[in-house]
């Protein structure tokens, strides 16, 4: 992957190019599952069951992000990291991204209640989504921080994802708010989380160790969407339990 | 699904019934990936997939009844459950099932060491045995048992796939006894799981929470194989980093 000797501290855009390529690997822009969302082939059922599945995901942020915050002895870090808490459970009665999120689900059909009970939830992402949890609560505290740099492709992600869905879902529209507001958020969120990596990864082996965090993170986001592409459009069988489209 | 009214405890009978009920509809034996393997239908490169990502799931047996055994407070118990790990480990010298799992890989021609390496699973297999030991870790200790009842339909399972296996894929043979140990033990587990479930579920809420764990748990088991079949089968994509069949 990279030119630098294996115990060589890499450089600050030595270690940004090395994030970014795992990004362009592995980050779930590739996956299968948005490339046909980004082209208009999804039906409105399958939206759904994204927008039903990937709740679980956005429900788990601010927990995941409270246990990172909760890893922390510095509170300077825990000043910064607790605007993503804010972020996604809102403040002064202004909603947050799972709020957010449920707009989303209510712009497919579907009500806020259905989704938010996560009833129906695929069991693949219900694991993915705790893989997560598991991971920032039990590797170390830079990994677990490290795992949140997909961030840093989030932003291009959204903004390709904001004109493809009012192109080919336009019924979609009074759901988008969620995104709008991220492609501010992330980058900055990318920003801090970048910037405290690089002064915190002290030697090549904890900036090989954020590395592979970054990957895992990555391989769970991409499991999310194995398991819709799998339930819901190829072959197309969900697991009992699960949602199930309308077949009209 | 079952007529005695919600709040009155089920016989004996009445509670294997429902518990039989989950198996018919949730147990794996139905999953696609299976009927394509029963049916004679599977490519050498797909068994080896599965003998190989099946691996993380046997390695990971000991350690979920070690958690079980250490959450009982009954020497009895405890005096019970060892046996499984004993099974799974193996003792004087004897292979466990751990062991005869890898001689079943080996028969595919994957090298032992490849494959409890670990290091080409399956993010999402990965995430569904790690979810069995949270569950076994955080629900309660009857849950935790009620989860292993799984076993009460393995032997008809193994009995119809040793059969099928020994009809469609002639060169696994030297790997069939890791199947053919579980005949016996695992009907001698689900026989002492059973009857202790029926002993300490004394009220009807914890037998339903049995009957839930039960549910979970061919959930987990479910999800292994919707992965194994979305990477190896349909579509085909096994996400970076996993391993991937010969184009041979």
């Amino acid at each position: 992957m990279s030119d630098v000797a294996e115990d060589v501290l890499l450089s600050a855009s030595e270690l940004r190019a090395r994030l970014v390529a795992v990004g362009e690997e592995r980050y779930h822009h590739k996956h299968p599952f948005h490339l046909l969302m980004h082209e208009g082939r999804l039906t409105r059922g399958q939206m759904q069951a994204w927008a039903l599945n990937r709740y679980y995901y956005q429900s788990q942020i601010p927990v995941k992000d409270a246990i990172i915050l909760s890893r922390s002895g510095d509170a300077e870090f825990r000043r910064n990291w607790r605007k993503r808490i804010v972020d996604h459970d809102g403040a002064d009665g202004q909603p947050g991204g799972i709020e957010k999120w449920l707009r989303l689900a209510e712009a497919t059909g579907l009500t806020a209640e259905r989704v938010s009970s996560t009833a129906e939830i695929l069991p693949g992402v219900r694991y993915a989504v705790d893989a997560y949890l598991q991971l920032v609560s039990q590797r170390s505290h830079l990994e677990a921080v490290a795992s949140s740099l997909t961030e840093m492709f989030s932003r291009d992600l959204i903004s390709l994802r904001l004109d493809a869905l009012r192109q080919h879902y336009p019924w979609l529209e009074s759901g988008l708010v969620y995104f709008t507001a991220r492609l501010t958020q992330a980058p900055e969120d990318a920003t801090f989380a970048f910037d405290w990596i690089v002064s915190h990864a002290c030697t090549r082996k904890e900036q090989e160790l954020a590395i592979s965090a970054l990957k895992d993170k990555c391989a769970i986001l991409w499991a999310q969407l194995d398991a819709l592409y799998y339930s819901y459009v190829e072959p197309g069988w969900p697991p009992p339990g699960a949602f199930q489209m309308d077949t009209a």
